[in-house]
């Protein structure tokens, strides 16, 4: 990732101290300083520990940016991993995480044609999106549809734009093919099983924990539990394989997904989740799971007329330059979206404060579609609860301090 | 590839004598006996001396399989690379190889709807095609059009469906995008050129060497000598790179091949003719080859947004059953042949007592287009020539024998 979303200066970030006050000790009250936004703050990698909210500097459009209150934003299994510092040339911290939102137009700086104030829209931005306030070229920003809420747009850009993409820019879905999708029950999965209804004929294994079963089922063809051995039973259906694998595990899933395409068929990595797991606090584990991938001979995809590629939306925008050809899709998508063939799925909304809670329900595997972050959204109040604390994947085993911030809440579920 | 084709029995083969007359030693006179026919044999894995002409019994067509009077067979690199046994599962010799050919149907098995005694043919056969007499199955054989002559059909098939196929069902190519294609000169290189020309707005980046270069400069839009950087040259023209690659090659090629795409962009390895060069004489010289081959790292392709394909359009056929796709393929070709958008370039001809010269022409990668085996043609006499042996990269160290079959000859340059 490009380096400039880190440049937050330490003068303008007033870190709130938790537990200042004895109730809703976290939420921060929108500044009365018009120069001051509320933001996620990530202040170092690690667990979930090293989030805050906090006050910053209001930022502002550069030539060519469009500047926008944000509504909602999108949380994503890649905010897990930067968050855990695992990802390529991560950006020094403190930071404020976040990629996707969607919000109003609040101004345009010059020679930004395109948009007025006003506009309701969808946004990518390089870091910085958790915030009420993002500024970011208008190459990443798309206008909503007057029909769709912000809660649905904040779920909308890039999962379906991923699932798009794969599907038929680098896979070429056509009629009566068959595509295997890992982790049905997330958004992009299920992004991917709508996407799939759109053309004739098409079959889609999806696998998803077996508790999300009855909540996906109707969305694909064929559903299986993660813990069965998925490649027998596959093959009792099509003996032949698949035509497309979307994987956004890696891992061991490589090579057996490689082994169960069709001649012809395409295999895509598009997420590396398994690096982070419930199981892996270290980085040492995550380096081991790195060099577990099997690393792929071009003479075997030779022998047996297989393709393999990588799909990673982020670093087509920022790191590419692919700005207008992510657009074109996108215009695509909003027209299947008006004519009703494709709708983001929503698992819960929560305030930024409540963004720990949040991530550990991706860490859980608990969300079935997008966890959606409520700029407007007051934390639910802690539930005096006695329920056992939930897995901790995301803390650090190094820092065991006894911070209650885990403590279950109740999130809105959508 | 499967092992069907290799049952030949000693009893039925008699090996012509070399030298046994002076003149003409080599050519084998059509048999008398209608159960017998001229073929190609491979003795033995390795050189040139290998090979020889003989008869043997003619083959009857088994259910499903037509029988075809062969007029002209395409020679393939992949058969220099049978010839040394540097193939997968190699069958084991004596053997008639050969992969492709065309010819009149003589006759036609119960239940083989389709064809009929006197239809002209293009047929891929699992061995055996360099022969008077094939029997193939029907899924592997197609009409001729009535303007294509023997010489052309021979050329046409292998080398235009595995362009075609590379280009339109592994990488999707459409307007405005960009080729690149190691050896521009050879047959499929020559098909590439063609078929990207019937696509608006493509750019293709051809290599070949320099004496080629005269005869394909029209067929491509920008070439480079084999012995430039091409890397370089082609960034010169295009800085982001290039949407597709086309390598024949393998080797270190595959990695400049990858870093030399555009985001989204494909590399597909068709072939490994690095493995058969001037200078790799044996085995180890093989082996060290494949063992260099660059292995690819799946989460490099999602960093980058690459995809790496193989294709083999002989495994697609003989070991992945996907004929009906070929065939489909094969009609497209060939309505782009009656529209005259597409013909295939051949190099030579030669006949089957020609075969060494033949080989040893690629050996030297001296040809432009497609070299056929003529059946019907007659051995080129022998040149009183004082040139100097040309490279003998067919022969084998071990077997340093006085062998005069290379003495150069004339073959009828088409």
């Amino acid at each position: 990732m490009a380096k400039e979303g880190a440049d937050m200066t330490e003068e303008t970030e007033h870190m709130i101290e938790r537990n200042a006050g004895k109730k809703d000790a976290e939420h921060v009250e929108p500044s009365a300083d018009a120069k001051e936004m509320r933001a996620v703050i990530l202040a170092g990698f690690g667990g979930l520990n090293k989030l805050r909210v906090a006050r910053k500097a209001m930022p502002e459009p550069r030539e060519g940016e469009v500047k926008i209150r944000v509504k909602a934003c999108g949380l994503n299994f890649l905010d897990l991993m930067v968050r855990q510092g695992t990802i390529d040339n991560p950006p020094k911290p403190p930071i404020v995480p976040g990629f996707e939102c969607c919000g109003i137009v609040e101004s345009v700086s010059e020679n930004t044609p395109g948009f007025e104030i006003g506009d309701r829209v969808m946004a990518f931005v390089n870091y910085n999106a958790w915030a009420e306030v993002v500024c970011t070229p208008a190459d990443f920003v798309y206008k909503m549809p007057d029909e769709m809420s912000f809660t649905e747009a904040a779920a909308f850009s890039l999962n379906f734009l991923t699932a798009y993409m794969m599907l038929f820019e680098v896979a070429n879905l056509r009629e009566g093919m068959s595509v295997l999708v890992h982790s049905a029950g997330g958004a992009v999965g299920q992004a991917v099983a709508q996407l799939c209804s759109t053309v004739p004929n098409v079959t889609v294994f999806g696998i998803a924990s077996c508790f999300k079963h009855a909540a996906i089922r109707d969305s694909v063809t064929h559903l299986f539990d993660r813990t069965v051995d998925y490649i027998q039973e596959v093959r009792k259906i099509s003996p032949e394989g698949v035509d497309i694998v979307l994987d956004c595990l890696c891992g061991e899933n490589t090579g057996k997904s490689l082994g169960l395409l069709k001649p012809l068929g395409t295999y895509i990595l598009y997420g590396a989740s398994n690096m982070v797991t419930g199981e892996t606090k270290s980085f040492f584990s995550f380096a081991k799971s790195w060099w577990q991938v099997e690393k792929v001979n071009p003479i075997k995809l030779y022998e047996e007329n297989k393709v393999i590629a990588g799909f990673s939306l982020l670093n087509l925008l920022f790191r590419q330059g692919k700005c207008s050809l992510v657009k074109a899709t996108m215009d695509k998508l909003l027209s299947l979206y008006e004519q009703k063939k494709i709708r983001p799925v929503v698992d819960s909304l929560w305030a930024l404060e409540e963004v720990k809670e949040a991530m550990q329900r991706v860490h859980d595997r608990g969300n079935i579609g997008k966890l959606i972050l409520d700029v407007e959204k007051s934390p639910t109040p802690l539930m005096a609860s006695d329920s056992t604390e939930t897995s901790e994947a995301g803390e650090e085993e190094e820092e065991p301090e006894g911070d209650n911030d885990s403590k279950e809440r109740m999130p809105f579920i959508h």
